[in-house]
């Protein structure tokens, strides 16, 4: 369960600190993702020529790898950009946005998990399905509970990767492959708004560059997207005007709102 | 004229079968275009991988291609993905962004209709005219009334290509080559918002997406952009209001409100 | 200082013109970017192919070359549109995004001054120390005072390449290497919205398409920028609304609002 108060000493660092946190990330969701980072109070950079990311990754404090519209040279520029991050004990974010949808995806899902180690991943149930299917070669899918069986993927995807995976959804799961935590914040109107998925895995980046524990950061990233995006969603009468409030939540978090409104 | 009640059933197929988009569209729009897609209730997906269009292209309901930041890569990938599109029946989409701009623009659309045989043409009066310049090599502006110049190259150019053709403007125009449609709803401020003619172009797909009369769908589509954009535009004191406004209206829309604005 | 009735009458001849900019910028800020020069009354062309960059500049009334997400195609790219506004006299606006970040950026912003000549460069008080550190090889920070140090690299800078040189900051400078002027309007909050010096540098561009001289461009780009975000930012919760209030702010832009905010 969370504990609220390591939470907000947790977002007083970020904003403290205010890291670097370097994105390759995909074109649909640059604007909003560097958004939500200079809303929560971390710089963000987006960089992805093989020329330099290597020497953007050495500055940063995370580095967050995003394929959702990759191609073979974003994948290269990931993989260098991992490399270093590895190197420089840099936690690496990775979103496996529309893993499972073709194979070129799949495979370059692979390639990133064993070139690159990251620390933590992040996606929807069907993405961690199809990761973990990618990955440990099995099927797994016996069960007719989606989430069940997703979670079932994380634990397995985990321990075989020795990361933290989360699972976004309804309630969103958080595990290390044995222990296993829940976010329940959060309101359905936000999957209705392109990138809230990788504003999430931003976000999660943000408190892995200030607390070495990667769980704890998934915790805490997770818990502050449901919360704002909850707040957010309830005075919104679309999702253009949740865009914009999420925006405007984040900026304005207080201890007070985080503790009115945890769900635990 | 619109039949209001088939518009409303295709609003709500839309809604219900949440039609995969595959969009090869530029990058200017791209997240206006995934939150209009969500918005109205389909499921965008924006992907340009040559060692993945095709794969995301066969499990669309609709392919858009969309040229406004164009460059060779994209285009081959464009072509790699309306040749499967053509394969399997998926209606292609195609916004000649820019048509005339530049000779290079025009030999890409040139190439773009003559290799993928797009369903639906949707540009402003400037672009059909560049394209069907470009198309029919005849120069053919012998009026001084740009509109009706441009509804005579629509004509042409459906005819020649066997397609529907929609010009925007302050009326659209909708042409299979010999019937013309209108819609006459819509707002002059929504000119002043980047990329609303791109999201006409992939809202259109979402109703080609399930419904199989190309001339249908693009009057569904141009008749709820119109709608959509007039509202949010009444209620907007500028372009910044106006592109939230739009997104949800888009989200809210309701058979009244449609029976309510709709202009015949 | 600014003479108000001049800002006034430029601001009337942007909107009256309605000059065609052609932006080779990043992928974060493309969005935002065209909706701010749509907003003022401009009209923005996105274009970077090396087969048509030359062809769109060659119709356009100003350049935008932005390094933020730059790659080695981009940086060719730029050069060549930047050698054909030279060729055309059409005045060119860098915005060295990042500069001193990367040993990459620093070269690519030696090249593309050398190679284009800039008119007017826009940048951070950190990105112009960083371009006038590689352009004139000295190290120069003898001050503890960023701003002083800034300035004094700006006309140091501005003197060398002969270009109007502009920092962005609380306080804005504006020099040829002789003349300094300042814009003193603005808000904090302006920086916590991702692009919006982005922003500064193209509708800077919008003043120098109408007016020869860059001195003058730039103060009235700068003031009108300072103007509707500090309007905005009065208007906003947080940087969700800035965005979007910024964007309604530049499109209601009256003399009568000039006159009352400007801060001589």
């Amino acid at each position: 369960m969370i504990n609220i108060d390591f939470l907000i000493k947790d977002l007083e660092l970020v904003r403290k600190q205010s890291p670097l946190i370097h994105n390759i990330t995909n074109l649909v969701v640059m604007n909003n993702t560097a958004n939500a980072l200079l809303a929560i109070g971390a710089s963000p950079v987006m960089a992805h020529a093989l020329d330099e990311v290597a020497d953007m990754t050495k500055i940063a404090s995370a580095l967050v790898l995003n394929i959702g519209t990759l191609d073979v040279e974003l994948i290269k520029a990931m993989e260098r950009s991992g490399k270093m991050a590895n190197q420089m004990n840099i936690p690496i974010i990775f979103d496996p946005v529309g893993a499972g949808a073709t194979p070129f995806r799949d495979k370059c899902c692979k390639r990133l998990i064993n070139e690159c180690k990251p620390t933590i991943i992040r996606g929807n149930a069907s993405e961690i399905l199809a990761l973990q299917n990618t990955q440990v070669q099995t099927k797994g899918v016996d069960s007719t509970d989606a989430s069940v069986d997703a979670l079932d993927a994380a634990k397995k995807l985990a321990k075989e990767i020795k990361s933290t995976v989360v699972i976004s959804g309804d309630i969103d799961f958080i595990t290390d492959g044995e222990k296993v935590a829940k976010v329940k914040n959060g309101n359905p109107m936000m999957e209705k708004v392109t990138g809230m998925g990788c504003t999430s895995t931003a976000i999660i980046a943000c408190f892995a560059a200030i607390n070495p524990n990667p769980f704890l950061a998934s915790l805490h990233g997770m818990a502050v997207m449901g919360i704002a995006g909850e707040i957010a969603a309830e005075n919104s009468k679309g999702t253009g005007s949740l865009q914009l409030n999420f925006l405007d939540e984040l900026y304005q978090l207080t201890s007070t709102t985080l503790k009115k409104h945890i769900k635990l």
